[in-house]
């Protein structure tokens, strides 16, 4: 078990859950890849996206508002695309059938099966990214999607990603059960 | 398509990354489990994580230092284990073959194939959790996790964790290539 350093910059999680994020710019739903996105509030819920200096910050910052869109193996090719071309030179509005909850800033998409609306209540300035925390104010899903009347991961089908390999992996078996396969450890 | 509106506190990610927090108190190393972890800087590399009010966190706050340490399916019933029992109660320190990189706050996990330090850059509050942002001072693997000089997901074998059904997942097939696939719906 010799150790090794290797280089901070490739520093990553294994893998990310990959998301599409939307918020509105000049009047038009825009949308991009991220996958540095993470829960971080209990109550109330809270989620955070970490955003390089993107073309969507600035529907983000003027609306006080985002999306966070969870898109199924189906949608992998418009999810990269996404991530591919800029709203500064393309209009993606078009691309997805889009919704809107309660907040006009936070374009949903129809075709993922997990829609999350947030209220932006804080960003935080890091060196290159802006760390955009949200309230969550609605979550929109199909009867399709839930087994006991929640979100699950089989039916919704979703993708992950790694750096910086940049690779797409599906979820695999299930390996255990949390808070709980831990007990038989105890003294 | 018929959307419907579930509980917002029912908005997670499908599926988190499963890490293993670390942090020094009182001179021992002491440990968690925790999915919400993400990558939220660029250059320089920093990444946070979400913590209720744990332990744990009060050696973050006294050291200045955590570190992330990503588990392999081997590890999955002490990972859960670490998630269980509070090292309020219990001593975890050692559960695991403990190192050391320059920051006496950060223990690092010899079992886990990717183990990252940090030095704490900011705690942000929120309402129950803390967001601790660290920058990435050093990353420790071992040679047969690499491909190309980077940790691989196939070699390293994580595993992922759903709420809140809390189920642990393997991760599964490729399924496509990143910042690539979606060039064919280039106009």
């Amino acid at each position: 078990m010799e150790k090794i350093k290797i280089e901070p910059n490739d520093a990553f999680l294994y893998p990310m859950p990959m998301t599409i994020i939307g918020a509105v710019l000049d009047g038009k739903a825009n949308f991009m890849a991220a996958a540095w996105v993470s829960r971080v509030n209990f109550k109330p819920p809270m989620m955070m996206v970490a955003l390089g200096p993107h073309h969507t910050n600035l529907g983000i910052d003027a609306n006080g508002a985002f999306s966070i869109n969870v898109p199924d193996a189906a949608l992998l090719e418009k999810t990269d695309y996404c991530g591919i071309v800029s709203g500064r030179k393309v209009d993606k509005s078009k691309l997805f059938d889009v919704f809107f909850g309660s907040l006009p800033g936070a374009p949903l998409i129809g075709e993922c099966p997990v829609c999350i609306a947030c209220r932006l209540n804080q960003a935080v300035k890091l060196p290159v990214n802006t760390l955009y925390i949200g309230d969550v104010v609605e979550v929109y899903t199909e009867e399709r999607f839930l087994e006991n009347g929640k979100p699950d991961v089989q039916k919704v089908n979703p993708f992950t990603l790694t750096m910086p390999d940049n690779r797409y992996w599906s979820v695999g078996e299930k390996v255990g059960k949390a808070w709980s396969d831990g007990k038989k450890l105890k003294a």
